[in-house]
């Protein structure tokens, strides 16, 4: 884009007064980040198919462009800011939101959420009280019933109860699902070693003091060994450990095997450690299935322990009533985690974590005197953040305006194209299904034919050599493809039951952008296949076992 | 707002080929939604002002709307529901830019905020890693880099050394200044607590198997009674509980007095309890005043404690060559938050947590199979958050346009402001400046002539009632202040030193809006003088000490 108008819209912040401007003047109509902002409102799929390079550069290169430490001293155009910023920036960012990139959990937005997050910037609005955010917090709150109605289901006399009640909370919103897990636990850990009495409660006296009050030995999270990497963080932040997050194997499937979960539960209460929460994943990250929730729950019930949901991704397969048996048990968790910026379209930040009961967030209440006082309906007395946007005005406006029924379609198309594109490589010969897609998403990799025969009769030290050199010919062919830049899959290490539990790595693709084609899934392998037929790895490893 | 193209510009969700059509096809130029992105695109504060309701609706009516928990079953017009947003969200939002609203930190926000919000969201980046960020990573890298060298001022080969180094990381984005804190004393405690001998470190084993291995009888966190609350809630989620985060008394200008912190960390130690850290005040939320820095590094060297400044607000005041030296010392802390969101004109979202040495972020170190692999760059191994947006942008946006020289004139100009509103204070008969301004914070009451007149002559009982009274009668203007919607400031409750430190409560009032004028300052004032006038709690129990 070249800029003609440059000297005319904006003077450089000279003075005090051309300062004040940047203030109070918008983009005049023909200046560079006026046209940028026309494109991505008239063809937003135009601009970044146009502005974001095709051909990945290597990071290092992009580096070049963002070496200096200083400030810069003197004011700037915003006209050549502007130009700068789409040749070093949107140039080599990614094209999360294209068809053929099916390896994030982002998608294509609905358009609305564009004007609409415009607008929610310029209100600015600050969540964590009332005296900055006034009816947000009313939405925010109707959001939290709303999803919470979703999961849980209550009747209208519960919700007109707890819905704006300054006391309680359904959950939080939160800038991401890690947020919302930290936040979940945070909860069930306070809630465990709460006040008793002469213990002040946790909160207060920390955790020592907590564990010899109640005489535990130790504290565990028990969750399948596909749990989110963000609960070991959690346990980190949390100061269980991350040695204390209990991994329980999965069956063929990749759900938890909950008698295992049961046999190690009571193996640790032997010990005198205390499982603090079991964990239930809908919609692992690496290959989207999801935990027996209703035996987990009776797990839960049986050693009396707090059980979380971790459906960051999975979560918004509730909208469909068709899909939503999938989660079954899920209105049976004391928390869950549902992040809106995955599968329900709305822009990054925002994750929500959900409670059962009202009452449960009593226990990281908190208060100041110059905001959440007592009595007041401030959401940040009872969240781990503090100043928040107003998020909640995006999700309330997807579910406003997809409705629940849009959803519906939107889902029921997800999970069918996956199924499509899980028949799809069944029926060649080459590629091979890795694990099955429970939601949209699936795991495979790409096997020569002659290959496979080989294997059929290698001897076991053959059968792991080959295995190890399709493992870097896996990976070698997604980095190549990404770099290509016309689709992109992501990749990730399994240890399949069907290749004896080795550690294979995989292409694993998520099929939630409404624009992936049934065309676009024939192309990708149509790729791949010729990407493996030019790949080094492959001469360098393979073709000598042709 | 009247949409007379409803019914042409958007079909209801009732097709799957018109659900695509929310992903392909953008706003149409004469719809609602667009007339509404144009009016804030063309004039924000006019939008603003015309749309936000002046006069304040109570909350419990504007709940009304926000009362079905059901997510609606059927799709719905986006000009519709924008509409409805206008009535009902927007018409009761707060006006957090106004000039005449200096009661929050929020402020004015430059106009080229808003396109690059919208370029933000429309790319849709995922900061936690590299494959969905690209150069979306260096640059953020950079912006921490910038904001390190503004706080240390290392050399250049530091920066080249460590900037886009793949093992460390210079500090981090958050989604706010309580995550930055949280992530700062996690990092304490981690350093503190790290693997030694057998021990494998406390992210690993947890709190309690920590306290045993070094032996500690339990860990505090020493910070000035004017410390932010979300340190509280640091150290509740951290597991060391928030009576031991040990309040220090201030000195009169609410500065920690670091004589009583040796005093008090001597007398921890002695009983085996640990210090973990010191956290300095740089801007208190409630009198902005800046906690001698360089004395509390060296007790920081002195008791072998990490020292923690918390600069949310006030950071951003090492931007003025001349102002800054308010902040003497801070470049001797191991970390520092700072929110972009705050005083650098940034839209909420823009936490901002920095270390000095690059290497102390390794404590909190994580890697996943499927992303953060080790040896990535990925931002998200050493992050608490996971999935986080691209808000660097903004941030490097502002740095780059105004420039040093630029924020330079805008602090300066805050700070002058300040000076002139704690003047003009002073110069009248019935207001009293409460707490004199370091920044651009201060806080004053309101007191008739006749009853200051009174207090000098009245006996301990009267005293304290009218003290009472006074309390109660500076909320009450506050709150009706706020109600009528032509201006706002805020309140909180200080234990002031020339009030024989009883709980008194205060108007408080931020001046980092570029646009509140000296004549919105003076106006403010015969408003209040006004209101107090009238006020029903003065008339109820001060009238009668006239």
């Amino acid at each position: 884009m070249v800029d003609e108008t440059r000297q005319a819209v904006r003077p450089a912040i000279a003075s005090e007064e051309s300062l004040m401007r940047i203030f109070t003047v918008p983009e005049a109509p023909g200046s560079t980040l006026a046209k940028i902002e026309q494109e991505i409102s008239s063809n937003l799929a135009g601009f970044l198919n146009e502005n974001i390079a095709a051909v990945e550069k290597p990071l290092h290169e992009i580096e070049k462009d963002f070496q200096a430490a200083n400030i810069p001293e003197e004011p700037r155009f915003v006209s050549e800011h502007a130009q700068e910023l789409m040749e070093k920036l949107v140039a080599h960012s990614v094209h999360t939101s294209a068809p053929s990139f099916i390896g994030h959990m982002t998608s294509a937005l609905p358009h609305f959420v564009l004007p609409l997050s415009k607008l929610m910037v310029g209100l600015n609005q600050n969540l964590v009280k009332i005296e900055t955010s006034k009816a947000f917090t009313p939405l925010e709150r109707q959001v939290l019933g709303m999803m919470h109605h979703m999961v849980y289901g209550k009747d209208d006399a519960f919700y007109r109860k707890w819905m704006h009640n300054a006391k309680n909370a359904l959950g939080a919103f939160c800038s991401g699902g890690t947020v919302a897990n930290i936040s979940a636990l945070w909860v069930a850990r306070n809630k465990l070693l709460k006040p008793d009495g002469d213990f002040n409660g946790i909160n207060s006296d920390g955790l020592v003091a907590a564990m010899m009050h109640y005489g535990y030995k130790g504290l565990a999270i028990l969750v399948s060994e596909r749990g989110h990497y963000s609960l070991g963080k959690a346990a980190d932040v949390l100061g269980i450990g991350r040695s204390n997050i209990v991994s329980i194997e999965t069956d063929h499937n990749n759900r938890v095997d909950v008698a295992k979960m049961r046999e190690k539960a009571n193996e640790l209460a032997g010990k005198g450690i205390k499982v603090m929460a079991i964990v239930g994943v809908a919609g692992t990250t690496e290959t989207g299935n999801i935990d027996p929730l209703n035996e987990m729950a009776d797990l839960a019930d049986e050693i009396n322990c707090h059980f979380h949901i971790d459906a960051a991704w999975g979560g918004a397969t509730m909208l469909s009533n068709n899909a939503r048996r999938l989660l079954a048990g899920c209105e049976r968790a004391d928390s869950i985690t549902i992040d809106a910026h995955k599968q329900m379209y709305v822009p990054m930040g925002a994750g929500i974590v959900l409670f059962k009961e009202p009452d449960t967030v009593n226990v990281v209440e908190h208060h100041a005197e110059y905001i959440l006082r007592k009595g007041s309906k401030d959401l940040g007395s009872h969240t781990l953040e503090g100043s928040r946007p107003g998020m909640a005005m995006l999700v309330h406006a997807c579910l406003s305006i997809i409705g629940r029924k849009g959803y519906e379609m939107l889902i029921d198309k997800s999970l069918e194209k996956a199924r499509y594109f899980a028949e799809l490589i069944k029926q060649t010969d080459d590629f091979e299904l890795v694990t099955e897609p429970e939601l949209c998403l699936l795991t495979y990799r790409y096997v020569p034919e002659k290959i496979k025969e080989v294997l059929k009769t290698a001897d076991e030290q053959t059968k792991l050599d080959i295995y190890a050199a399709l493992n870097r010919f896996t990976a070698s062919m997604q980095k190549r493809q990404r770099e290509a830049g016309r689709s992109f899959v992501s990749r990730t290490r399994l240890t399949p039951y069907q290749y004896d539990n080795l550690p294979t790595v995989v292409f694993r693709v998520v099929l939630a952008n409404p624009l992936t084609s049934k065309q676009i899934l024939h192309d990708i392998l149509a790729e791949q296949r010729e990407l493996a037929g030019k790949d080094p790895i492959f001469k360098k490893y393979l073709a000598k076992y042709l």
